[in-house]
């Protein structure tokens, strides 16, 4: 049972791994050049904070995650990892947010402030943005179902008293 | 020492409370009619889906704490509010971050994107927005404190044998 666990448990975390360095290089590797009339520009990620800042942050959570992949079963650390999931799970919330804010006026606008919708123009990049932000929610999911569960485990005495 | 700690945390409990219901008031009630030559128009909450957004977050996450300072301080559903803390924590980072992206276009506009920065023409809207967000990160890293204490406590042995 135990086993079982354990196993799981790094499962999820090598997905969340793969999924946070996914996100980050998905992202960091979107741009579409496209001209209007004989204006030629390029939607890159960078010309966006929130897509930096969605960069940066996955890709420190993907480090960590892969630390965590070669960290022994039995090291005390983990009473730390606890405390650096919610720190994390924060992070990645926060940057994914952000991003998302970003891509829904990219998307439809606002027609209040008279920013204009820009996805008719530089399509292929607002479609590889959607994806990246589908990857990085279901890494922000991992590491609230992370969580809950440590969460849930040091509560139960049950669990507590046999560890 | 018990004692003062409960008093401790019932204090953060009521500062998370009173800020997210401030932040959630003071996001609701920014708004500035301008006129741009003839053109009068009005700038507020509404016409901003991540301002929406912020507000009913943080106007479930002042229920909820309020809710919470009339917990009796012995009782069980103590062990789930640990929990739901994770959830109200992320759904607050959520909602800031998602504002300040969009308050950062306000303010700085994104030239790449076409979209001209507005708060010269709303300045004062601008500036409440500002304090409003200052205010509702305060609410976040108090519930990330509160959070980090509670795992914390029960990752700790001495601390739980007591108890």
């Amino acid at each position: 049972m135990a086993e079982a666990k354990r196993i799981c448990t790094f499962l999820l975390r090598f997905i969340a791994f793969s999924t946070t360095l996914a996100a980050a290089i998905m992202m960091a590797s979107s741009h579409e050049r496209t001209a209007v009339l004989t204006l030629s520009f390029e939607a890159k990620y960078s010309d966006t904070p929130a897509f930096k800042y969605f960069v940066i942050a996955n890709a420190i959570a993907s480090i960590y995650g892969l630390l965590l992949l070669f960290l022994p079963s039995k090291s005390l650390l983990w009473q730390l990892v606890v405390a650096l999931d919610v720190v994390f799970t924060m992070l990645l919330t926060s940057s994914i947010s952000a991003a998302l804010a970003i891509a829904y006026v990219g998307k439809k606008g606002n027609p209040k402030a008279g920013w204009l919708p820009i996805c008719d123009q530089v399509n292929k990049y607002c479609n590889q943005v959607k994806g990246t932000l589908a990857v990085g929610f279901i890494s922000v999911i991992i590491y609230m179902l992370l969580l809950l569960y440590s969460i849930h485990t040091v509560l139960n005495p049950l669990l507590l008293e046999k560890s």
